[in-house]
């Protein structure tokens, strides 16, 4: 939806409000003329976030810094990173007072600037922010980049203060970066507007970075330095008043220096646009790589300080992010290293690796950090091992992971190649390998002083670096451990197009990931269901502060029942009764043995208060099931669902308790239905996540959900595959494979109900709060949900529902 | 028991066979009269390799390079070293032929020296090698290191050859390092007979490290330079012939300047003198922390290959490491990074973390990883906030983790302390905190040219070194990420005591491992039961092979509930019949309702073949269960046990199916028990492992175990604490404490029942392989073993048994 709105997918368009201006880079610019302000950022027209006008605001030739002054240490790193990246345009400063700055002339406003500089780098106070803003619309600049704090991250005031600066921006026609960020580096481009320091030298390359947090931003130079992984563009994003991280996806997507994007995200705003971001960059063949904090509770509060914004749930963040094929890492080390793999090296087209080192104990690291992450290290070909067999030792084993052993030392070098180097010759060949994980380049901390042995060293680094490109399966260099790549190393390895990730076990981990990142490629999930079929349900502002309303209802069992009957999902025969007499005529038509549940809108955990009799064979057992069914305590026999759960049912005593058509405890009957035994119990629902819209959740029945939490879910929509490989991720899945003699399900068909049951719960659009079936039973190809649960908002909040309250979203019961 | 006949609990004697000779150092030492040649290295004299002995063999002052000639590079790598430690000492080459070596006048044999040298690094060809310890022995030197290979590493004729090799060793009195091992290094005496390159500069420090794999020994100096982490004594053990990794960890547990050992494992040869050191290690205060290869199969593999030995299962390691107290890892940089941390940290006395940074992002990454690792971040107290407040900026929020933001970058600065250093002096006075993680150590490069700004550094670095060290609480300072520290960085940081972990992610992981060697101190666990009650049961020539033996075999029914019985171990009511009158009149005894169990040795996955008959509940039902159950094909129906498990029952015409007393099918009859429904089932039972010796292992039973693999284990003995831990651990643990209505299981009484099932399964001593009740019920109190598998393999092989062979051992049926 914003994706669209905000015209990735369609051809450029001025924005409404503003005049259409020249054509500039292909895009129809809006500039100088101030449009009506907007009071919300993302409405902020689509022309100045654009990649094309991004790829312009992110390669400035000239910037001015407005604010600059002596003693400022702000300006002091511009003008450092400025020199950092070799930028070779004009740097202006502008101050109200000095007339030079740094030695520098300096000018009093932009409005003096003889001619607009590309970029304003504005370093003045919260307060003189839209001035200056003013000033840069007037002097015809186009970008702008704002340091100060003050605005969403402090509160509602400060959310007010950064609608209007966005909207300043926008009606000057200018792009914005921040505010409460510290600028932005573009390596290839030499420009960098960036007010932190920059550890030398500054590297271009292929890994293109965007974060959430600023001060991050050294550190992640600092690592990059470290490994010598060259950076594309990195900015830091502060508030994304204007210009999102998404947005920097979409920028860095179209960048031809970027091979891979890697995010430090807080939060995801706009689901529905990253993923659209996320597709795009999937399809283009560049990796996204994202280290996404707030896996823990007390992260999710660090990050809500940090930025103001709620994160969400971390489980459905990982799930969505899984579906969009974004790799996932958890240190800023991981980040980089899997961007350096999959920025630097070719795409991996399989799980089975070659593994070349000169120790035995390298050897046992590499193949227990490959078994963990479930790559292969199948024996060589016996082509292969001949091969390499002349290389090594007579007591060496040729064998897959290899070690050349230390023994070539022993003899002074006559020739370049080393053992290791006429194993990957070998190697490469191997029909079956797809790849080799080369670890036996290990360089002196300086060229060596005997010109000899470092003119043997060029020779075979070069030789190496010629092997690999030629290579016909990808060869990847990985050093021993972390350590830094010393100059000498970055010159000689950089030279050769060698690459050398930084160690076996960031190595390897790396690894998975790009081999993850290549299987997944085939399966393009278009994005949260929210975007096409029910829109308002991914918009967090909709759904804020919901969950706990007091006008969510319960669906009576009827209803809920019919709801899944016209999506075609299998019900269980069964009928509600408000009697004994009625239950055994219900349970004579049906046929013996029945169970009774008892139908309540307040009670969700029947089983735990004694609502539930299973297995009744007679009439005599049905009335005695009756008799203890109906009187089911809501209470619960001593809180069986636990202490924690105090609001698992609706006390009897409620404010709502007496209203609507229910019973004096909201009871409508008692609900006969034909017994089903033996087979395995499932629950299947939809969830409606704050962020990402409504999620699938399937599971176990029972103890698997309950003690286990054995659980898969997925952002919908999905398709019967997805179904089926969530199925199979559960812990319990050999059960449903025919695990302990038991029939296997027929998953193909438990599929097709799932994504009915999944369009069942779509259908209720923005009301949805919850549709759950549990248990969801499955024997072989029979498939009957035997309960279910529907949970509804309605839209007007005023609306006077007949469907009784509840206290919080119950996703397990039974 | 190795331990105690190696006598690191007596006092030191001279080994049999030789005479005691001068005290010196306190030991009495045997030297130049050659002993009789021994086969095992094993049972090489104690003395020899006493920590006293090893001080004085990692100490030497003096070495003698054999074979050392201007083109072996290993020469030249020794070399190198000594100048690398700074050896100061007299460094002599020995060559048969050559006059001079590198410059310096060589001898012709060890035999020639004027006097002995304390230590010979020998490294001539293999063959040559026994002549050079002979000279040795003659020569009054007392320790020797071999480099060559070609030992066990290669096979049984290597094996004789290593033999050989100790034994000769011995016989001159020779302490022995290797063979095809790399030497060592002692920082502290500045000695380093070591043949691979030391990165400069190598750095004195309380990280003592012993590895099983040489060539990783440059690669852990290069990752603790990088750190600045200081080394004692590393040393590389080869194929420990005579030093062991185990006799290494004695050596540094008396090491005054090692603070915490750390250790590269292939293998843990002898866990029974492992387990004695490491309980050592952990009385006097020495963390070990444990890099083990072999956690995947392939690794294993690897392992196999290196070194020749056959690593044990890695659970059982996994297990026995944590009830040692022995930290695993997984990576060199965990390894490094947990051993500096706890070699120059104060120990970590809880859970609860104060931190401080400089970046929201870094909080965020701080509080992901510290929740993963169950390390708290509570709340600052009100006084902490109250002080902190006014040196962060009026926006920022004084919370726990804590962002001083990078506001105070922006003024000139006038004071040595910035924010974050301020926010560190209130904090360790927090009462609700056991220690801080400071990240706010960020140097420069290289001192800074500008000679006010490098001592106003000096002078900060100075003042937080002091403030840690004085501060109630233990302080740990923590890098961004894993980069190299700079040498001006070393140098100012170890001027001032203090110590750097590389990373967020490292350091978190380096902490989370400190706080549980810390709560587990308290828990000492003797080692492996097999030392004391069953000795030959841990020692792996004993069991190596037996795991297939056709002698192995299963008890019958009726005497393994007797065995149970005489250990208390609670059994249902049963009777084994071999009629169906007989089970009806034996089930009219034990009351209805009663289930079935076929008895039979060849049938040990009883329910899979319909051997099991539940909840008969008439005489009528008894009769056909019986009919069923004793008529069960073992050969199973379409095979449910899996095609992956065609070993599960002995097939009727196996070779031994009509030996013993038993009836055709080996069948002893039906067990009529008494019916328990309700409660829960477990398995408890008792297995041995090659290495470990005999290992608990208790699950919860059926899909639990078959389908979760959800077990825990220990190596025995164990105390009733440890089994509730164990029960504690497992995923299903919450239905023992009452989840979903049941009864809470009494946990003390079960652990009372499964420690009396492990005496009985110790009571069998080396013919145990197998005791295993499966299940184990338990309803509240009410505890009863359901059903029982005993399996045992007779001390002599040529017994004729009259049980049942099996074809593999069985851990998991009904």
């Amino acid at each position: 939806m914003a994706a669209a709105d905000r015209g990735w997918a369609a051809p450029p368009l001025a924005p409404p409000g503003l005049p259409q201006q020249t054509a500039k880079d292909g895009v129809l610019a809006a500039r100088q003329r101030p449009a009506a302000a907007r009071p919300d950022a993302a409405e902020a027209p689509a022309a100045l976030i654009s990649p094309e006008r991004l790829a312009e605001f992110f390669a400035p030739r000239s910037i001015a810094v407005v604010g600059a002054s002596d003693t400022s240490a702000w300006a002091r790193f511009v003008l450092a990173s400025a020199a950092a990246t070799g930028f070779s345009g004009e740097l202006i400063p502008v101050h109200h007072v000095r007339r030079t700055v740094f030695g520098r002339p300096a000018v009093a406003s932009l409005r003096d600037l003889p001619e607009p500089a590309d970029l304003a780098f504005i370093l003045v106070p919260t307060d003189a922010v839209q001035g200056v803003l003013d000033d840069a619309g007037a002097a015809g600049v186009r970008g702008a980049i704002v340091l100060a704090s003050g605005y969403r991250e402090t509160g509602p005031e400060g959310q007010a203060a950064e609608a209007q600066l966005t909207a300043r921006a926008a009606a000057n026609g200018i792009t914005l970066l921040g505010p409460n960020c510290l600028g932005f580096l573009n390596a290839h481009a030499k420009a960098g507007p960036f007010a932190l320091t920059v550890p030398l030298p500054l590297l271009a390359g292929p890994v293109g970075i965007a974060l959430q947090s600023g001060a991050l931003a050294s550190v992640m130079l600092s690592f990059a330095r470290s490994r010598a992984i060259g950076v594309s563009t990195l900015a830091t994003m502060g508030n994304e008043a204007m210009i999102t991280a998404t947005d920097m996806v979409n920028y860095l997507i179209e960048d031809e220096h970027t091979k891979v994007i890697c995010l430090f995200l807080e939060q995801i705003g706009d689901p529905a646009a990253f993923a659209a971001a996320a597709g795009r960059a999937d399809r283009a063949g560049k990796p996204t790589v994202v280290l996404k904090a707030g896996s823990s509770a007390a992260g999710s509060q660090a990050a809500l300080a940090h930025t103001g914004s709620v994160a969400g749930d971390d489980a459905v963040v990982d799930a969505a992010l899984r579906q969009l094929n974004v790799i996932r890492v958890t240190s800023i080390e991981e980040l980089l290293t899997t961007g350096a793999l999959l920025g630097y090296g070719r795409p991996l087209r399989g799980r089975r690796m070659g593994v070349l080192t000169a120790s035995g104990g390298a050897c046992d690291i590499i193949a227990d950090q490959a078994s963990a992450r479930g790559i292969e290290i199948p024996p060589f070909a016996p082509d292969t091992a001949a091969a390499i067999a002349p290389h090594v030792p007579p007591f060496a084993q040729v064998r897959n992971p290899l070690d050349v052993t230390g023994y070539f030392l022993a003899n002074q070098r006559t020739s370049a190649l080393t053992a290791i180097d006429h194993a990957l010759d070998a190697a490469v060949s191997d029909p079956g390998l797809d790849f080799v994980l080369f670890s036996g380049l290990t360089l002196p901390d300086a060229r060596p002083a005997d010109e000899k042995l470092a003119s043997m060293l060029d020779e075979r680094v070069a030789w190496l670096g010629q092997r690999m490109d030629s290579a016909p399966i990808p060869v990847i260099a990985v050093g021993s451990t972390c350590v830094d790549v010393t100059p000498y190393g970055r010159d000689l390895m950089g030279r050769n197009g060698i690459h050398l990730l930084g160690g076996m076990d960031l190595g390897v981990q790396a690894i998975g990931h790009a081999i993850r990142w290549s299987e997944r490629r085939a399966h393009v999930w278009p994005g949260p269901a929210g975007t096409t079929t029910m829109n308002p349900c991914c918009r967090q502002d909709d759904i804020k502060g919901s969950s706990l309303s007091p006008e969510a209802g319960v669906w009576r069992e009827g209803e809920a029942r019919g709801l899944l009957a016209e999506f075609e999902v299998p019900l269980v025969p069964g009928e509600l009764v408000t009697s004994p007499e009625a239950a055994a005529a219900a349970a004579s038509r049906i046929g013996y043995p029945v169970a009774l549940r008892i139908s309540s809108a307040n009670i969700t955990h029947k089983s735990d208060i004694g609502g539930v009799a299973l297995d009744l064979r007679t009439v005599a057992q049905l009335r005695a099931g009756y008799q203890r069914v109906s009187t089911a305590d809501p209470a619960g026999p001593d809180s069986t669902a636990g202490p924690a759960d105090p609001d698992s049912t609706a006390g009897p005593a409620g404010p709502d308790s007496t209203a609507g058509p229910a019973g004096p405890d909201g009871v409508d009957g008692v609900m006969v239905s034909k017994m089903r035994t033996g087979g395995t119990e499932l629950l299947a629902g939809v969830t409606v996540d704050p962020a990402f819209g409504p999620v699938l959740v399937v599971g176990l029945g029972g103890i698997w959900v309950e003690v286990l939490g054995d659980i898969a879910l997925r952002v919908l929509p999905v398709g019967p595959d997805d179904v089926i490989a969530m199925l199979g991720e559960l812990k319990g899945a050999p059960l449903l494979r025919g695990a302990r003699g038991r029939p296997p399900a027929d998953l193909d068909a438990l599929a097709r109900v799932i994504l009915r049951l999944a369009d069942a719960a779509l259908s209720l659009g923005d009301s949805l709060r919850s549709l759950e079936v549990n248990p969801l039973w499955v024997d072989g190809d029979q498939i009957e949900a035997l309960d279910v649960l529907v949970v509804t908002e309605p839209p007007e909040h005023d609306k006077q529902s007949s469907n009784r309250p509840i206290q919080n979203r119950t996703e397990h019961r039974t």
